[in-house]
């Protein structure tokens, strides 16, 4: 044992300083440390067998049952193929150093190696989850080929940035059922994503069952909420694929459904009822009253025992502090105690609970508010305030992760979240010391606009991109390269069950009333719903945890491929590189959208949910006739007449403006190309 | 209670004489026994409630809550609404008479009437089995319309012809995991269909737990089996559903899979191994040996409890007699007790074992086989053998079942199953004391070729049709509404999970190795697998139960529903009714065909699964331009010559040949246009 764990020491030397060198050959995502093609390929037939020499154990012959069930879904065969072998002479051998650890800790070494040849592979790892990490990519490498199923020959060498990388749930502002929490964690393990961060309760709902105080879900949940035997089953299912689970508990702001059943704890007089609008509320839990701790005690012992991982996070963001200002009671306790702010409040009711959690034998989680030097080192900061915010937690000796830029909830494009490196801003300055204090990341669902028919499609693929920041060395940025292999993991995990790629037609057919959907797929195909916080602001009514999430906004791609795509084209365009076939397929885009309007009318008068994008069909159609137009004159080399752009631009202008909280994603490209019709001609008539 | 029950009495009757009226407006499967068209619609917001008066038990709380889920996916609407009230005025008031047996039964009551105008609607039914049944009747009444998803108003009276509809699933050839059965019990249910027949033991396997006899799943069964916690699990969830659960242990042939644990019980000599091949076998249960049915009397007292139904099917298909004509015991025993044929000595094995289901409680059912004057009027016979075998053993005084020509295996069209009637041939001729014996029909799923993944396809949406023959009255025959009303419910079906639409472009993508399967959908939307037992017998190698079902003919449909329209439009301009808009659609049809083979040839360099298919391919592309010609000579009245038409038919036979074990179903649509352009004008010439 000794031997292996020494190889993979220097191995883990030679990656360091590795770069990939394969980016567009393999779909890998993320992408590995080290990648070295070979030639040649490795058969995947029936014949098909795995043996584990070296450590085993349940946990690993587990992942090795999933792993050949995968195999075979991805084949096609059947459950008779494709055995564990007790022969070394196995088309996969896998040696594994140890189990790993229990209970699942932070910094596990996740490293694998893994060596394809033309007759067999062998996959090595120094602990079970470095194993399943190369099982989740040796999957990605199966591909079809005319001679069979076959994965390449290849030498791949591999091991996480960062070892915190994460996926939050918020399943109290709707409720996601286990099942559909299961598939997620089907889609981060294959992405090599390691934390399941649980934001079990907030102002709209508790959703966990507490045996020591049955209110909080009793009275705090509408019957929404996961009993303790699902969250172990939950805790069990992500253990098996090398995921920890993180519980929430937000406090003391975040907390009106705790004070339905317990009124006694809030700052306010009550009664309670559950939140069902979005925002930041003035409830907060009365930090000034020692039976506050006491509650806190008897419950973080209960979820701590019910929740194994070492971290446990209480929330801490957005108290408003209303509440505390307008209850003499804490007035008095604030003065008494000289504590100058809400914030020095704060502070002190963490510093109680923080002490709480520690004699729970657990380390303590806050979202940036948390932070204050009142509080000890051993604290761990999750920022989504930015990399600034998180630098100056490092600075201070605090430990942190990053979740500014991850917020899939904005519905920013994949490119975006891809962009934003953890150690980049004031982080990037920071000393080795300081650096290893930022342990990672994580992309965060939160889910005002979220049911478990679409959370999938907030979710993925984009989290895929987000998951390969944290894992692939810093220097794998080619967005194009990352583009294309999110467009193959994301039908792969088509196949884990997950819905963001088949509830989008389902969404519409709904919508539609009708199966024959092709004229509202065009253009649903290029809206994409509103970003950051527009959907809020541009509500037709006050969104309420009841407002049906079944409009096209809910059912749309968060980013638009045909956008992306019709983007790519016209800048090829304009920058004098497009072949005909590029020229060909803008005109037909160009010429589909402009018909569509005509195609889709009968449909949008049928449905009422289809009235609101009946202004963007129009200025889809209307767009059409303008890219068109721009191409004529570009391709006469004929100046576009002034009053035609502006006229034109006033219309590309008025399309960009979002309706039934959509925007149409072509017109930046169409305008490019009125502006190219006019600008272009404009130089030749200056000369 | 007395009074519901008169005028649900009076509502039989008045019934019974109705004939559906509207066939084509509502897209209701099976259609129901009467439906009145009223005026106006109620709509369905996140207000609607239901209010259960009358009787009340937690079955139907639990049907309602399910009926409410099934509602907000159908609107997608939020937990937080559609809410049970115990208001009259609920949207919904349901009236339900008695819970029914606590043990489904037969024949019990599943008549409903459901009644909606433009405020609310109500449900009445005598039990709660029929409120189920008139629950999925209004689910599938749910349309989107310019004013919010509602439903037209209606007054419908509806009871089912036959008290037995079955769906059975043979889970011995290939296991199919209980997840599958579930959601495959979910389509059983929106179509109202009652029993699930559960084919738990064959050659192949061996498929539930015994704990008398551990080694029948520990040795037959290769790990694949359900647990008795997984078949108690089953029968409830079904139970929920109005469905009741029939067990088969097929016996004494079809049962190698027993004799690997036990090979005491057999005919022949040992030892025996799980049968991997298709087709009849000799091994057979020893029927002359006392502790034969010492055994059999412990496993189906074992199973007896187990599966609470009043149904015990014992198999007793396809015994060779082999075995029993190669052991001279078994030959000395028949001699002794003067049985002259095997077909005897089969009748006394299953007197002994009916008397053993008797003793247990239960009453038994066999395959057409089991008939035999020496068995009580008690057995029930499932006929696969045709509408005569059922009218002779009603005309013997036994209850029978149809399942010839409800093979769900042979790939036929739906049409063929819809036009198959339990009371016709010589049932049609039984007098009504007689007909009351036959109880009605299962469609049957046997699994040589259906692995998980393709099972529903299989089922869906044609079951749907079987379905509608068992419960609709039997004038419901008009082919063009069934197949109209047939694909709205396939696509109804697709919210409950099942994969039939959603597997076929997952499969083809993972045949093609690419998500761009445009051109391999081109083909696979024309083609059919082969029918009745040619895939036996057109294998190009012996099928076993190891054989990957990846290939193309496992993904394509059993029916091709463009095959089905191109036949339409030819059909339509042959009878000289074809409108410029049929014409144009079966030219582009014609074209896209012609050319395929150009866009589909790179992705067939690129699998080895596409291999078979090339020819296939060209044949279309042939087809594509033969048939183009022929409208040519159509279009110009102008005779095609004969050498022409002689090759082009010589090329159409060529086509019509399996391949890859599919057809090309347009072949005989092109035919037809290739006569018609060479008759028509030869016509013409004769003149």
């Amino acid at each position: 044992m000794r031997v292996l764990l020494l190889v993979l020491a220097l191995v883990s030397v030679f990656v360091s300083s590795a770069i990939p060198q394969i980016q567009h050959t393999l779909s890998l995502v993320p992408m590995p440390a080290d990648v070295q093609m070979g030639t040649g390929q490795l058969l995947i037939d029936p014949s098909f067998s795995v043996a584990i020499t070296g450590h085993t154990d349940v946990r690993l012959q587990r992942a090795v049952d999933r792993f050949l069930s995968d195999l075979r879904r991805l084949t096609g065969m059947l459950p008779l193929d494709m055995k564990p072998a007790d022969s070394p002479y196995a088309t996969l051998v896998i040696l594994s150093g140890t189990g790993g650890k229990d209970i699942e800790e932070l910094g596990e070494d996740e490293s694998y190696k893994l060596e394809i040849n033309n007759s067999a592979a062998t996959l090595s790892a120094a602990t079970t989850l470095g194993t399943m990490r190369g099982l989740e990519t040796l999957l990605q490498l199966v591909e079809m080929t005319p001679n069979g199923f076959a994965v390449p020959a290849v030498a791949i060498q591999d091991k996480p940035r960062f070892p915190w990388r994460g996926l939050m749930i918020d399943v109290s502002r709707h409720f996601i059922p286990l099942d559909v929490l299961k598939r997620n964690l089907d889609g981060m393990a294959t992405v090599k994503l390691n934390v399941f961060h649980w934001h079990l309760s907030d102002n709209q709902g508790f959703r966990v069952e507490s045996k020591k105080f049955p209110k909080l879900q009793g009275l705090g949940s509408d019957g929404l909420y996961y009993t303790q035997d699902e969250v172990r089953d939950l805790i069990g299912y992500a253990g098996d694929r090398g995921i920890r689970v993180v519980p929430e508990f937000d406090m003391p702001g975040h907390s009106t459904a705790w004070f339905v059943g317990y009124p006694e704890l809030a700052s306010g007089p009550g009664p309670y009822a559950i939140e069902r609008q979005w925002g930041i509320f003035d409830p907060a839990i009365d930090p000034t009253q020692e039976r506050t701790y006491k509650f806190l005690d008897d419950l973080i012992g209960e979820m701590a025992t019910l929740f194994p991982d070492q971290f446990f996070h209480i929330g801490g963001d957005e108290v408003n502090g209303k509440q505390w200002d307008a209850n003499p009671k804490i007035q008095a306790f604030m003065r008494l105690h000289d504590l100058k702010s809400n914030q020095d409040l704060q502070a002190y009711f963490n510093k109680r609970v923080q002490l709480i959690v520690t004699k729970h034998g657990k380390t303590t989680l806050g979202w940036d508010e948390v932070l204050h030097p009142d509080l000890p080192k051993s604290i761990v900061i999750q920022s989504w305030r930015g990399q600034d915010s998180l630098a100056a937690a490092a600075k201070q000796g605090y430990r942190g992760l990053l979740s500014y830029g991850y917020y899939l909830d904005l519905i920013w494009p994949a490119s975006r979240h891809y962009a934003i490196d953890p150690m980049s801003g004031a982080a990037a300055n920071l000393t080795p010391e300081e650096s290893q204090r930022v342990l990672g990341g994580e992309a965060c669902m939160w889910s005002e606009y979220v049911s478990p028919e679409n959370v999938d499609s907030r979710i993925w693929p984009r989290a895929a991109a987000i998951a390969e920041r944290l894992w692939s060395p810093q220097n794998v940025t080619d967005v194009n390269s990352m583009y294309s292999r999110l467009d193959e993991i994301s039908r792969r995990l088509d196949w884990l069950g997950l819905t963001h790629n088949s509830s989008y037609a389902l969404m519409l057919r709904r919508i539609a009333g009708t199966d024959d959907i092709s004229s509202l797929r065009v253009l649903a195909d290029v809206v994409e719903p509103v970003k950051d916080y527009t959907r809020e602001e541009t509500a037709p009514a006050v969104p309420t945890s009841a407002t049906p999430l079944n409009r096209v906004v809910d059912a749309v791609r968060p980013e638009s491929t045909t956008a992306r795509h019709f983007t790519e084209l016209v800048d090829a365009l304009l920058a004098g590189q497009a072949s005909p076939e590029t020229k060909a397929e803008m005109i037909a885009l160009l010429h589909q959208w402009r018909d569509n309007q005509t195609n889709l009318q009968p449909v949008l008068d049928k449905s009422f949910l289809l009235k609101e994008v009946a202004p963007l069909s129009r200025d889809l159609s209307a767009l059409g006739g303008t890219g068109l137009n721009a191409l004529d004159y570009l391709d006469r080399s004929e100046l576009a007449p002034d009053d035609w752009k502006t006229e034109q631009l006033g219309l590309i202008e008025q399309a960009k403006t979002q309706k039934g909280q959509l925007l149409l994603m072509v017109a930046p490209s169409v305008q490019k190309l009125v502006e190219a019709s006019a600008g272009h001609a404009a130089s030749l008539v200056a000369k």
